[in-house]
């Protein structure tokens, strides 16, 4: 394996950073003013807003309006360079990182690679449902949904239609509840426009959760409120009710009698992305690395890691922080201050985590926030709040332009008009000449 | 093999019309106002603007800026089945058309399926040129691009870094001279900001044609200043060059030395979608269909053609009509207009080839016209005539929208800004339990 090329060796001390989600952007980003060469590496050439995947799974979003070219971050840093290509392994004795373009060695190594879907080993579940932790499989989840219904309009057994109509979606968290909303008003506002068809007294949405509530996490009052609106949605929200097997069709519960649905969302759980080369005893619960409060890994020298690979156990933090942007990207900064302390002989300050709350959004005017001091919002000012926040956290003016005019437009037509089966196929016979780049 | 299910036998008569191009939709939506049946078949679930691919292909449009799912244009009418499947045969004999979901009778079949690439028989070519006929073929060019241009970082030969930047079009007409000239644009206003780190005097964009000018059947006058245009852009146009071979690297041409670049876009010609089934005598050049002054096909009883995929040879249109949008619409109409003569015993009209003028666009303020009573556009009032009547062709008041400002901002920022490398990675494991759908 050769060196990464065209990476001038300069005086500079090198930080690497893996992955550009929001910690290894935002920390990208304030070390590309500074006297670093930063180099940032990530399988894809964009940032994107993963919050909202699922609107891009319901068809209210294009792909594009939620992600963000990096080069167009970096265009005027010359110490910034951004490679793409798959991270294969850590040597941290010689400081190195290897990946699908060659290996490079470090000054400091930041990992921010975030998490992926959990499907707890069940193998099944892992090839039949549907995760959506990435663009692509949001996108995969937006044609599967289209598939599905075309596929009903050729079936004559009812029950088959049924299953091909239904949404099951597996974990009440944020993720689901908005997914199941969504869905929701699809199967309100604009399914039976375009399939009028199709029967749609057969067709269900279920959002099953195995703990006692949804948003668990999220105040008492935000977690009722939620399953209030999702049911006045249409929504069948089932909790102590745990997903065993599936196979594409049926779906075994535990204590209760089978689903039957060919589009069924997971939701339920997440892994940190993992990196070989990392030792054992550095992996806490669900692979995340264990950092002290310094985003140190554990028993790695000059290796830190931020976001949802992370995992630090504070006194305000027992079991590890949440795995949300606000955490990546308060780490983010943190840590640069720190590099920059430590430039300046200073000395480094621990991590704080300063939580300004948590929100979730069911559907229009239905939305639940827990905000600092015990303030609650719900309905409308909830939503609008959270289309505020969520407007203004997108990278670059034109993505929060085309969002919001997405937004205005679906608001005032009760319409998503993004329902395009676009499946990519490659020419399967173009041989790579080089290195092979896999988004 | 079934028939397609869920499709009633009412009273009405069958009209089957295969293909969601420009024809066949303004034929389904004329017949869904009247007394017929109408089944429309199409591969996608989405109406796709031909005309704006290649700003797809160079980052200026989103996919779905320029697609419009069929089933919202169709809501309301109830006489209108469509399906999604892929057309394998016809068999006139029984008047029945066999697709991926069934076979079905019809009373009347109108085949629209449009055009393709025509590599005229060269294997290489096929493999690894890039050709942009459909939207997931634009996707894919744009893909590569950016794909080159991640390569060219990591190469440290400056002459294989250089034939990564390069991009050769292949083909003169109205595609080559547009796609040439968005690419020119991407050279000089954005990709060596994008790359700094890339050395772009090595880069070359050329335009080869094999006939003697580019924009052969356009008035003299627009060939020669769409050319001026293209030089003043910074494109080497090439004309009687004939390009023989490529390996996905290298070029060759007759009578002059080879060209070296990872990147060359086919779009040298076009022959006509075909269908199993259709005799021999039927098949006129490229493919086509060869129609009678009513698009009936010839030889065949109640079968039509409409659009790219149609021949008439008429005495204003000797070696038929140029496959364009224009015609596939008024051949839609006069083929709707038929059909209601026949409904109510008159005689049918003849199709006769309305010219409103054909355009190309350059770049920026850089366009050309030819306009009915020999009026000629250039420059910048030809190029806000152009962009005023491809706005205004595309269907939807949204799509419309978000074209404008797409352009408004590219405009004012001199950016295009959907750098996105999004390659779509199906799970492979999936097995298809129904039908399987491939768009």
């Amino acid at each position: 394996m050769n060196t990464i090329a065209n990476i001038p060796n300069t005086q500079k001390e090198r930080v690497i950073i893996l992955g550009g989600g929001f910690a290894g952007l935002r920390l990208a980003r304030k070390l590309s003013q500074k006297a670093f060469q930063v180099v940032l590496l990530d399988r894809n050439n964009f940032h994107v807003f993963q919050p909202l995947f699922y609107q891009v799974a319901t068809s209210g979003l294009e792909p594009a309006a939620i992600s963000f070219p990096l080069r167009k971050v970096f265009q005027k840093q010359t110490n910034v360079h951004i490679r793409v290509a798959e991270v294969q392994g850590v040597d941290p004795e010689n400081r190195q990182v290897q990946t699908s373009i060659g290996y490079l060695d470090y000054d400091y190594l930041v990992m921010a690679l975030g998490a992926d879907t959990n499907y707890f080993g069940n193998e099944n579940i892992r090839r039949h449902a549907i995760p959506m932790k990435s663009l692509n499989e949001a996108i995969n989840l937006r044609n599967k949904i289209l598939e599905n219904y075309e596929l009903a309009l050729n079936e004559t057994d009812r029950d088959r239609a049924a299953s091909m109509m239904n949404f099951i979606i597996v974990g009440g968290g944020p993720t689901g509840v908005e997914l199941a909303g969504a869905l929701a008003e699809m199967k309100n506002f604009i399914l039976p426009k375009d399939y009028p068809e199709l029967d749609f007294s057969l067709m269900k949405v279920q959002l099953l959760e195995a703990g006692p509530t949804i948003l668990a996490g999220y105040s008492e009052k935000s977690s009722n409120r939620a399953k209030a609106y999702l049911e006045k949605l249409g929504v069948e929200v089932r909790t102590q009710t745990m997903v065993q097997d599936y196979d594409g069709y049926e779906i075994s519960l535990r204590d209760a009698s089978p689903l039957y649905a060919h589009t069924m969302i997971w939701a339920a759980g997440v892994k940190a992305n993992t990196v070989q080369g990392i030792p054992e005893e550095a992996l806490g619960r669900n692979d995340r690395l264990i950092v002290n409060s310094f985003n140190e890994v554990k028993g790695l020298d000059r290796i830190f890691s931020i976001g949802d690979m992370a995992y630090m156990e504070t006194s305000e933090a027992p079991n590890g922080h949440p795995q949300v942007a606000q955490v990546a990207m308060q780490q983010a900064s943190n840590l640069y201050n720190n590099f920059l302390r430590v430039k300046k002989g200073k000395k480094r300050k621990a991590f704080k985590y300063i939580d300004k709350g948590s929100m979730a959004t069911v559907g229009r005017h239905l939305a639940v926030a827990d905000l600092p001091a015990g303030i609650w919002l719900g309905g409308a000012p909830a939503w609008m709040l959270w289309l505020f926040i969520h407007l203004m956290a997108l990278v670059g003016v034109k993505n929060r332009l085309f969002v919001f005019l997405n937004w205005a437009v679906s608001y005032f037509t009760y319409d998503q008009s993004l329902r395009l089966l676009i499946r990519q196929s490659n020419k399967p016979e173009i041989p790579q000449i080089a290195v092979e780049i896999e988004a």
